[in-house]
C-alpha cells in the first residue's frame, strides 16, 4: 500500500470498479470491528488492498482469482501491540512461520534486539526480511540503548540524534518502550527523543509498570501515549483514568490477563475501547502448543469478554493506539488485506491467513516454502569476544581464607530478583559458589569488540547442582550471560558459544550437554520452530536434570540483565541495583578465618 | 505545551508534584470521557498544561491559584471538528468572542478563505492572531486551491509543491476538506498533497456528500480518513461501516444532526464511539442566539443521545478523529488545560470556560478585553478589481430585439442550484432580468489583481424586486459577487465594496441601503460579534424588503460560487455546470424579433 500519486491512482481506479479486483473472498461473514457488527460480506482486493466490502460482484474480471469462505467468519488479521520477536530465538523468518497461521499478520516491535547486536546497518537489513516475510513490522525507535544501564555496552548506542534521523524512515511508527524511570531522571536523550517525535508526528510508546499516583502524572505529562506493563487491574484502571492506552501482556512468562482483563470485565466494560493485547516475550514452543494472539483472544473471551470486543482488542484496538487504523485492524477499503477465516467468534480458531492480500498459511502453517534471506556479515559476525580460562569465573577477594557473606541475586519471578544474603566459603582467595545454599555464579561479558567488559556475581533460585549454561541471546544489552556452579564449566559454556557464533548451551563436567546455535546476531536462528521449541525442551532437560526447577531455566537466566524492574539484575559492567540505577559491591563482608 | 526537552523536564517535575501547580480546580465533578464515569476530583495544572487530576493536595504551592467548581461538572473543552470561521465574517479574535464562551476552545480549520485572500503570508499573521486568541485552531492544509474550478481565481493557489513545505509547519495537523470530484478525477495536486501527507504522517480530511458505493470505495482506497458532509443517516452508516470517522454538521444553513444523528440513535449505538460534531459555517446571530458546539451537544441530548456520549462527540472523538487526542479532547495529565465549567450534564449550559490553564469566560462572556491585533497590508490591502459602470453587468447577445431563453441557477437550498429555464426578453441586444418571473442577473468579479475575470449570469429565487446585493466573502474564492434586477445598481454595489475595502452592502434605487464593512481581507471583521450579527439582520432585512424571502439572502448568495454541490455554481469564469465541471452558456436559445 504506497500511497504515491501513481499507486494512488491505481487504487482509486480499483476501489471504483475501472479495473477488476485480484482477489475476492465470497462467502464469508465479516466481523465489522469499526462498528461491531456481524455480516454476510464479499471483501474485493487489488495487489495488497482492500478496495470494497459487500456486494462486490462488479469488481469481479476476467483474471480476479475467487476464495471461497463460505462458513467462515472474516476478522481483521491481528495486531502483537508489543513484542520482542527476537527473544523468541526466532528470526524474523522462523516468527512469521511460527506466529502468521496464529492470525498475527502485525506486529509493534522495537526489533530492539537487533540493533543491540547489529546496529541501523542490521536493522536495515531485518527490514528486508521483514518486506519477503507475510508478516508486517510497525517499527518503533528505541527512546535510548542501552536502555539496561547508560554505562552498559551494546553494539550500538541509540541517542536522541540518532532519532533525528531514524524517525523519518518510513518504516517508523513512534519511540519505542520509554521507561518510566529514564523520564523521571529527565534523561536528555529520551527527552529528545520525544521532542523528536513531537515533530514527526508520532506517538511515544511506554513501560511503566507499578506507576502510579504522581509518578504517573509526570510519565504522562511527558506524552506518553500507551503502556503495556501493568501489575494488577486497579493499575489499569488509574492508568486509564488518566487517558493511556492499555495493552494487556499475556507473555509467556508473565500471564497478565486473568487480573488485568478485570479492569474491562468488573469495574467498567467501557474501558474495552482502549484496552488491546501484546505478548511481548514469547517462547517458540509456547506458540506451536497455545497459539499466539489467537490464544490471548480465546482467554479473553473465556474470562467474560464477548467475543467482538475481545476480537477488536487484537485488532483495531491495537491499530487505534499505535495510529496505524488507516493501515491495519479493520476489514475496510483502503485497508491492507489482512483477512482471517476463522470458525467461530466462540472458539476462535484461525483456519487461513491471508496477508497483504495472499492466502498464506491454512491449517496452522504456511502454505508456501518461505526461505530466510541470505544475511550479511553484519547479522552473523562471531562474537567478538576472548575465549575465556575458569579463572574468568572465580571471584577473587582480599582474604585467602574465611567466609564471604555475598548478596545473591535470588529470582522470584522472571524478571523479579530480590535480594537474598548468602554466607560462603573463600578457599584460595576466590569466593566458592555453594550449590547446597543455591548460591551460583553468574557473569555477563560484554561481545561486541567494544570494551571486553566482563562482570561477576551471585544468583540463587536456578538450584543448578553442577555444570553451567550460557546465551548470547540476554535481552536487552545481548551480552554473553553465563551461570554456573563450577567455574571450568562456566568457561567451557562460553568458549563453545564463541567457537559456534552464538547459541544457548548447557554444560557438565567438561562435556556440552545441549546447544542450540544463534547464527543471526548471535540471538536468533532461522530453524523451523518447532526445531528450536524442541531444543529449547532439551535445553530445559538439561538444566532441569542438572537440579533447576525453574519453568525455563534458561529465559529465567537470559532476563536477568534487564534493570528495568526491581530489585537486581546484571550488565557487563557489574550487578545493578536497579532502583539506585547503580552498580553494587555483591560481596557484603569478608571474615578471614 | 511545547515538548522541547526543557519543557519536558518542567511539565515532568510538575506531573511529579515537585514543583507547585499554577492553578487547581477544586470541588468539580469530572467528567471523564475516557471512561464515560462521572466521579469527583480536582485538577492541577501547570502553565497550559494539565499535571493532576484527582486528589492535587500535594500539587498546591503557596502561590497557587484556586478555582472553586463545586456544584460544577468539568468536561473537556469543546471541538469544532469542520469550519471555516471566516464564513461568519468574524476575523479569528471576533470568532473567539464569540464561541470560546460557548465552550468551544479549539477548532479545525483549513482557515482556507484567508488562503484564499492572502495567501501564505497572509495564514502566517492569522497563525499570529490565534496565539493571541483563547480560542486554537489545528489547521489543515487545503488539499488544492482553488477548489471551486481549476481555472477560477484567487490570490493564492496550493498545489502539491506547496504542501511540500507546509506539511511541515507544526501548525499542520492534517490536509484540509479533499473533495470526493478532485479524488476520482485523479487530480495529481490533490493525491500529491496525500502522497506528502502519508511522508508526514498526516490525516487526509474528506468531503465526500453523497458518496456512496463505488465511488465511496474509490475515494476511500485513496486513504480519506473522516467525512463531514452527509445527508442522511444511511450515508453516514455505510460510511462508518467502511471505516470513516463521521462528523455531524449542525450548521447555520444546514441541519443535519436531527437526520444524522439516527444512525446511533435507530441503528447502531455503538458507531458513537467515531461520531463528532462540526458547526462548518455559522453565522454570528447563530451563535448569540442558539450558542456553538453547546447548542450541538443538547441538540443531540435532545435527540436521545446520553449525555455523556454527546459530550463524547464534541471533546475526545473529534480528537480521536483528528489524531489530536493527546493534547485535547480530554481532562488527563499531559493534556492542555482546556476545561468547561457546567451546570448539568443533561442541559448543558457552559458557565465557566478555562483554555490553556487560564479562566477566560465566565457567563457567556470572555472575562477580558481581547483585542485585534494591529494588522498588516497583506490582510488588510483594498480590493484589486477596476471600478465598474451598469455596461458591465448587461447581458449582450448577438441579436437585437425578441427573446433569450436562459439556463437560470434555481436555489434549492443553500449550497444546491437547480435547472431553470426562463424565456427573458432581449431589448437593443440585452437579455433583461424579469423581476416577475423571478430572473436576476448574478455576476463574479476577480478582485485580486490577476486577470480581471467577470462572469454573468441568471439566477432564481432570490425573488428580488428591484436593486442588487453584493459581498467580497464568497466562499471558496472570495472574488466579487454580485446580484440583482438592476445592472446600474449591481455596478453601484460593487463599486461601494470597491471603495470601502471589501464587505457586504445591499443597495435600490441608486442608494446603499445596508453596509458591513469586512476589511480583513475582504472577508472578515474584527467587530463585536453582537455588531456583526446586528448589522447581518440589517443587511437581510434590507433584502427582504426588496422581495427576498430566503432565511438568509446574502449568504445563499455568498455560497454561489461553491462548486463542490450540484449542479450549477459560479465563478470568476462563468456559470459552473457542478457535474460535468465545465463552465456553461446560459444562453440556450436565441428568437430574433
Amino acid at each position: 500500500m504506497k500511497q504515491t500519486i501513481g499507486n494512488l491512482k491505481q487504487l482509486i481506479r480499483a476501489g471504483r470498479g475501472i479495473v477488476p479486483a485480484h482477489t475476492v473472498v465470497c462467502g464469508g461473514t465479516l466481523v465489522n470491528v469499526m462498528t461491531s457488527e456481524v455480516y454476510p460480506a464479499d471483501v474485493a482486493i487489488y495487489e495488497d488492498t482492500i478496495v470494497a466490502v459487500g456486494d462486490v460482484s462488479e469488481y469481479i474480471g476476467t483474471e480476479t482469482k475467487t476464495i471461497d469462505a463460505t462458513g467462515k467468519f472474516l476478522t481483521p488479521g491481528l495486531i502483537d501491540g508489543h513484542i520482542h520477536s527476537e527473544c523468541s530465538k526466532l528470526s524474523i523468518t522462523s516468527f512469521a512461520k511460527a506466529v502468521v497461521p496464529c492470525g498475527t499478520t502485525s506486529i509493534i516491535s522495537g526489533l530492539d534486539e537487533y540493533i543491540s547486536v547489529s546496529g541501523l546497518e542490521g536493522l536495515q537489513e531485518v527490514f528486508e526480511e521483514v518486506k519477503a516475510s507475510p508478516l508486517k513490522v510497525f517499527w518503533g525507535a528505541p527512546y535510548k540503548t542501552p536502555y539496561t544501564f547508560p554505562q552498559s555496552t551494546v553494539a550500538f548506542n541509540f541517542t536522541k540524534e540518532v532519532h533525528h534521523i531514524v524517525q523519518q524512515w518510513p518504516e517508523c511508527f513512534g519511540v519505542w518502550e520509554t521507561v518510566r524511570e529514564y523520564i523521571q531522571e529527565e534523561d536528555e536523550d529520551t527527552l529528545g527523543a520525544i521532542e523528536e517525535a513531537t515533530k514527526n508526528r508520532l506517538p511515544v510508546f511506554g513501560c511503566a509498570p507499578m506507576a502510579r499516583g504522581k509518578e504517573l502524572n509526570g510519565y504522562l505529562c511527558a506524552g506518553i501515549r500507551l503502556d503495556h506493563e501493568s501489575y494488577d487491574h486497579e493499575e489499569v484502571v488509574e492508568k486509564m483514568r488518566k487517558g493511556m492506552h492499555m495493552l494487556i501482556r499475556e507473555s509467556s512468562v508473565t500471564h497478565f490477563l486473568e487480573e488485568n482483563i478485570r479492569a474491562v470485565t468488573e469495574v467498567n466494560p467501557y474501558l474495552a475501547r482502549r484496552v488491546s493485547f501484546c505478548t511481548d516475550d514469547v517462547t517458540a514452543t509456547d506458540v506451536i502448543e497455545k497459539g499466539h494472539l489467537d490464544n490471548v483472544v480465546r482467554l479473553a473471551i473465556q474470562a467474560g469478554v464477548a467475543p467482538m470486543t475481545a476480537i477488536q482488542m487484537a485488532t483495531i484496538n491495537s491499530a487505534e493506539a499505535y495510529r496505524i487504523d488507516h493501515m491495519v485492524g479493520s476489514i475496510c477499503p483502503g485497508r491492507l488485506a489482512d483477512i482471517l477465516f476463522v470458525d467461530s467468534l466462540e472458539s476462535f480458531k484461525v483456519e487461513a491467513v491471508m496477508t497483504k492480500g495472499c492466502l498464506v498459511a491454512e491449517n496452522g502453517k504456511l502454505n508456501y516454502d518461505l526461505q530466510a534471506p541470505a544475511r550479511s556479515e553484519v547479522l552473523t559476525s562471531p562474537l567478538k569476544c576472548a575465549m575465556t580460562t575458569k579463572e574468568d569465573f572465580e571471584y577473587k577477594v582480599g582474604i585467602t581464607n574465611g567466609t564471604a557473606k555475598v548478596l545473591s541475586m535470588d529470582v522470584k519471578g522472571p524478571f523479579v530478583r530480590k535480594r537474598r544474603d548468602v554466607e560462603l566459603k573463600v578457599e584460595n582467595g576466590i569466593v566458592l559458589p555453594d550449590t547446597e545454599q543455591d548460591a551460583l555464579m553468574v557473569s555477563v561479558l560484554e561481545r561486541f569488540g567494544r570494551n571486553g567488559n566482563k562482570s561477576l556475581a551471585f544468583c540463587s533460585g536456578w538450584k543448578l547442582k553442577k555444570g553451567a549454561m550460557a546465551s548470547s541471546a540476554a535481552p536487552d544489552d545481548n551480552n554473553l550471560i553465563v551461570m554456573g556452579a563450577d567455574a571450568a564449566d562456566m568457561s567451557l559454556a562460553v568458549n563453545h558459544l564463541i567457537e559456534n557464533g552464538g547459541g544457548q548451551v548447557v554444560v557438565a563436567d567438561g562435556k556440552v550437554l545441549e546447544f542450540l546455535p544463534l547464527p543471526v546476531g548471535g540471538i536468533a536462528s532461522d530453524l523451523e520452530p518447532a526445531d528450536i521449541a524442541y531444543r529449547e525442551t532439551l535445553l530445559s532437560k538439561a538444566a532441569n536434570e542438572l537440579g533447576c526447577d525453574l519453568p525455563e531455566p534458561l529465559m529465567y537466566m537470559f532476563f536477568l540483565p534487564i534493570t528495568a524492574i526491581p530489585d537486581y539484575a546484571i550488565t557487563d559492567v557489574g550487578p545493578v541495583d536497579c532502583i539506585a540505577l547503580t552498580t553494587f559491591d555483591p560481596i557484603l563482608e569478608l571474615t578471614q578465618k
